[in-house]
C-alpha cells in the first residue's frame, strides 16, 4: 500500500495561546498529505476537478496524543485506507521529527461528487491507477 | 441537559475554492459553542486556566452532511454529553438558519490537565456546578 | 459618514503561542466589518457577486498598537473612507471592550472587477446607494 | 543583503470561495519567510524568545497584484530591509512559480520587546550577527 510522508515546521500561525498547535490545524496538514499522496500516484486532484469530480469530506477524525509546539518539525504520514465505489478514506499519522512518537492519528472520508453535488462513482481512470496500490477496494 | 445555541454568518475567510466552508473551520465554531455553553453554566474557561486547569482536545470528530456557503447564517448547537473524572465530551450540531437541516454533526473530547501537562481530576467547583446540568457523570 | 461597529470575543483559534491574537486574524474581522457596513447601507456583497461584480483586495495595512488576548471582547469599527470609479477603501479601528484603547488600526483597498477579472466601474446601483453616505467620492 | 526564498504549494485551506488565496494567508507565508531568513543567518527565533526577546508585529502591509490559486506553486522571497535599535523590517515578494510575475508585495515591521512587553534594544548577539548582512542599520 502506497503512503506519503512529508515534513513541515510549525509556525506561530499554527499555534494558540495554550502554546501548542491549535487542533483544527492538523486537518490542514492532512489535506497536504492526501493531495501529495495522490500526486505520487499520478493523480492531480486539481485535474480531477477539471474533469468534473469533487472529493469533499464526509467525515474527519483526530486523536490528539501529544502536542506539537512552535518551531517543531513534524512528520505527516498519509496512506490510502480504501477506495470504494463512491468514497475514499485516508489515514494519517503525525509524528515528532525523530518519528519516535505519534502526536496525532486520524482519518478523513471523502465522497465522489459531480459538479452539481450528486454522488457519483469514482472516475475509471482513478480506479485503474489506484487498483494496484491500495489495500482494500470493492471497485472493479 | 443544558445546551447552547448561537448564530454566526459565514465569511470568505471560512470558505475555500470549492465554494463551501473549509471543513476544518467547523472546529472553530465548536470551540465557540463549548466556551459559551460553559459560560452559560457560570464557568469561564479562562478562569479555569488561571486556577491551573487546562482542557485540551483528545479527540475530535465531524460528520459533514451538507455544505455551508459564503454569507449563510448557520446555527451552532452545543451540549455537554458527559463529565467524567478526568474528561469531558461535547456534542455539536450545525444547522442551516431555519434549523431544518443539519449540516455538520460532531463531538470533541477533552482531558483535564494541570499546568505541567499531567492528567488530573476535574476541579471540584466545576463538578459541583455541572452536576445538575449534565446527562451522564461518574464524578461524585 | 456611515460606520459600523460590532463586538466579537477572541477564541483560541485566533491566538498564537505568544499568548496574543495572531496578527493575520485582524484581517478576518476587517472582512466582517466591511461586509456588515455594506449590509447596513442596503448592499449585500453576495448579491453584487451574483450581478458579476467582485471586490478583491488590492492593499491591506495594519498598525498593531496593543495586543488582544484570549477571551477578550473587542470592538471592530469600520468606515467607508472613499468610493472611486473603480475602487473603494475602508478604514478600521479595533478597540478594547471599553473603547478606551485602540488595539489595531488599518485599512483595505478594493478594486471592482468583473467575472473575468477586468477592472470595471463601480455598479451604478451601489454608487447611488452610497453617494449620500460617504465622505469622498469622485464617482458621479 | 541576505534574502531567503522558498516555494510552497497553495492548498484548499489557503483559498476562499472567490477561487483565490484569501488575502490574510499571505501573512502566514511572510512569517515562514522571515523565520527562515533568520535561521539562514544563524538566528533561531525560538531561541530569542528563550532569552526573553519577542518580536511582535507593529505594522503589516500587502499589495495584492495578481491572485494565487489552488494547487499553484508560489515563491516567497524575503529580505531584511533594516535593523534599528528596537525594530526590524522585512520586505516580501510573492512570485508565481516561474518567477515572472510578482503576485503580492509587502512588508512587516517588528518591535523588540522583553517578556513584560516593554520595548528594548535588539539583543547584542543578533546585532553582531546581522551587521554584515543587512543594508541599513543605525545600531552600533
Amino acid at each position: 500500500m502506497k503512503s506519503n510522508e512529508f515534513k513541515i515546521r510549525v509556525i506561530y500561525a499554527d499555534t494558540d495561546a495554550m502554546g501548542i498547535v491549535y487542533h483544527a490545524n492538523y486537518l490542514k496538514w492532512f489535506e497536504i498529505g492526501r493531495t501529495e499522496l495522490f500526486r505520487d500516484m499520478g493523480i492531480v486532484y486539481a485535474d480531477l476537478e477539471k474533469e468534473g469530480y469533487f472529493l469533499p469530506l464526509t467525515e474527519s477524525y483526530c486523536h490528539y496524543l501529544f502536542p506539537a509546539r512552535y518551531d517543531d518539525i513534524i512528520v505527516v504520514e498519509t496512506e490510502l485506507e480504501y477506495l470504494r465505489r463512491a468514497s475514499v478514506r485516508f489515514n494519517y499519522r503525525i509524528w515528532n521529527e525523530a518519528k519516535e512518537t505519534i502526536l496525532v492519528e486520524g482519518y478523513t472520508l471523502h465522497a465522489f461528487l459531480n459538479g452539481s453535488g450528486k454522488i457519483v462513482r469514482a472516475p475509471k481512470g482513478l480506479v485503474a491507477t489506484l487498483r494496484e496500490d491500495i489495500r482494500n477496494t470493492d471497485v472493479r
